[in-house]
């Protein structure tokens, strides 16, 4: 199948921030085959020809995300980090079943492919139901299965088993790829997470945990082990491989350092990092240091929208207070971490760009909006999308040249039944 | 002429929080009369009622902004602030005519009223064209007649009587109030600015002007006089009466006592504050300090949405980065401080709060959206508003109990043209 696409603007989504002004995407059987000016467009041929009267976008990759969360949005906020965790969180997810993560991954999923996201690292528990909840609704995902010795769980090591059992099982198709998801060092024994990741090395699966995100995190460890967490990483032999750290915001230079040496990725996560008072994470020098960085929401009870907009924009704000320069991360950079960066983070080449031999996820952005006025020079299209855009702009989507939203609306779910779904099952949830 | 409102919940607006489930809010000639549970209310008499399937709040008050900048949206991110300036801004500025003020200022004020804002204080040139596009869209506004000596104006004590005179000849009808804009210390004479305040305290108006936003602005000052920007204000006499000082971000413990003795309002403008790299104010120690603080878009040339509900989700992320406390500022502060805490920053008692004996400003919020599921507790509606609230789930705005958006669109304007007008104004602007 042949499709061609042209808009008024097409954001390729590389880290210089390239727009081409009236371009054209050729897609043909989900593969981008060509990108340019309509002017140097070869003949479209037998193409199916949709003509977008705004912008053309990359599809937005979400870094970290614990989607099924969605049904404890919104709940205890204002009471302290163990406070929220003890008396909200965790009786809550003591209730769960696998049903109410797949009706709530469903929703999250189709809300996330409104907002622009087509593709989402996921780290939640029932993995497999997340993956039929992605997958129903035309969406991508990296689900790294959860580790983490919990009470009612299976012992870690036979966690471990089944998580790469499960990964390997997967068709390679590009939809759902699973990875390994040991919660953090803080969480999981060390030598669990060393063989973690030489499975995840030895398998090339995603490696991915969360790192660094407290203050308090870091002086356990660095009591215990007189190492910092990264340090400490490293000294376990867990670095190396497609490892993405989810926050990564108390890191010092030696930390970046060794981030740098062994290509670890990162999943910034500002939004989460704000509501819960981790921090600021030095994204400058990491992209200085050629770090690979992508943007992530975390869960919906700590963010809470799911609209990765709003997260670019944050990003960027906070990077210029963090920095004390309005030069410190630009809108192009800013819109680069959720798209080209994101996918780079994930090491999946065949996303996050809208580039020659890339997958074809696209998002048609409707700048028929005040906020989207004036447009000067080109570039000023990708200030509008970090600094006014939002999910409520996204007017189409495609995943693999599929359309999966048309004219604002799932063409695959049904959000107000889902939504009723999650209002239901949530309201059991928190009665207990 | 009486109205009813019935809503799933009423949003009272107040410091604590307040939710009413199944609310009531009685309206006789524009003015609320009666607040309270449907089980509870009056009979309802020969009032027209509107029943609401959301949730109903007070109209939001945008304590800071220079709206007609919608003309100069997105233009120039990425430059550092002083290039910004000089290359994008002023020569922007320099060939504005009153008209080009007019059209930018409807659109952005239908722009607001979308987003549920029906106050806002402006300081900008032309302020009678800024009252005249207001009033048409059906809108409140406090006008500081900015003061500032700039080329091309008149000497600035005559722009201090003229201003006066303005203030003086408006009806006080509470649709557009007049008031004093001085711009800063660092721009105008103080001397100025003391005969402004004098002026300002004679005639009860608003003295508007922005204060430490920068640290160049205070340490230029602090070199001249050896003394910090808000204390060379009190001893110019500046200080006492109606006054709102935008941004106080650089303000150590002296200068909030100096604001506590004089009862200076604050307009904290998060957003712009972090794209320009500013700093964060200290909202936490002014809101235990008793002062009065109300949030502030700033001008949309540096945030550049207009829409406040992005700005109170950034305005509790930033005070709880600020105090490293997931306490710092909850969801209810943050609502307060675009409704009643704002009304009360404007010395305003008839806005902000719904509550018997003021103007029946309304907003009614569409909660059909997963991002306000689930609802436990009543103060969970001021928890989703704020973490994932956005002007996008306003659905319909009455000002003074006349219906100014209905259904998502404007009743007073039309929004697309005014859009094309800015579009052809920017350009022009922008070519020069």
């Amino acid at each position: 199948m042949r499709q061609r696409f042209t808009a008024r603007a097409v954001v390729v989504g590389d880290r210089v921030g390239t727009v081409v002004p009236d371009g054209v995407v050729d897609v043909v059987d989900g593969g981008i085959t060509w990108v340019g000016p309509a002017a140097e467009a070869p003949p479209p041929g037998d193409a199916d020809v949709v003509t977008l009267p705004g912008v053309l976008t990359p599809g937005l990759v979400n870094a970290h995300s614990h989607a099924p969360m969605v049904l404890f949005r919104g709940q205890g906020d204002g009471l302290p980090l163990d406070r929220w965790l003890r008396e909200v969180m965790w009786p809550r997810e003591g209730r769960l079943t696998a049903e109410d993560v797949e009706v709530a991954m469903t929703a999250a999923s189709a809300e996330m492919l409104g907002n622009g996201v087509t593709t989402r690292v996921e780290m939640y528990f029932h993995p497999e139901r997340i993956a039929a909840a992605v997958a129903s609704t035309g969406a991508r995902a990296v689900i790294a299965t959860p580790l983490l010795p919990l009470p009612g769980m299976p012992p870690i090591d036979e966690q471990l088993d089944a998580a790469v059992a499960l990964a390997r099982s997967a068709p390679a198709d590009g939809v759902v790829e699973y990875g390994l998801g040991p919660h953090a060092a803080y969480t999981v024994p060390l030598p669990v997470l060393a063989d973690a990741a030489e499975a995840a090395r030895e398998h090339g699966l995603l490696l991915h945990l969360h790192v660094a995100e407290t203050t308090t995190e870091g002086a356990d460890l660095l009591a215990a082990h007189g190492l910092s967490v990264p340090a400490l990483l490293g000294s376990y032999d867990v670095l190396g491989g497609r490892v993405l750290a989810a926050h990564c915001v108390h890191m010092d230079d030696g930390d970046l350092d060794l981030w740098r040496e062994y290509d670890v990725a990162v999943a910034h996560c500002p939004a989460s990092n704000a509501k819960l008072a981790s921090g600021v994470a030095p994204v400058r020098p990491m992209l200085d240091l050629g770090l690979r960085v992508g943007l992530g929401t975390d869960g919906p009870a700590s963010n809470d929208s799911l609209d990765l907009f709003a997260d670019l924009r944050l990003a960027a704000g906070m990077a210029r207070l963090r920095e004390r320069s309005a030069t410190a991360l630009t809108a192009a950079e800013a819109f680069w971490l959720a798209t080209g960066g994101a996918a780079e983070a994930l090491g999946r080449s065949d996303l996050g760009q809208l580039a020659v031999g890339r997958r074809a996820d696209l998002v048609h952005v409707d700048t028929r909006d005040l906020v989207f006025e004036p447009v000067g020079d080109p570039a000023d299209v990708l200030a509008h999308l970090v600094w006014s855009g939002a999910g409520r702009h996204v007017r189409d989507v495609w995943v693999g040249g599929r359309p999966v939203v048309h004219d604002g609306a799932s063409t695959t779910v049904d959000v107000a039944a889902l939504r009723a779904g999650v209002a239901d099952r949530a309201a059991r949830l928190a009665r207990g």
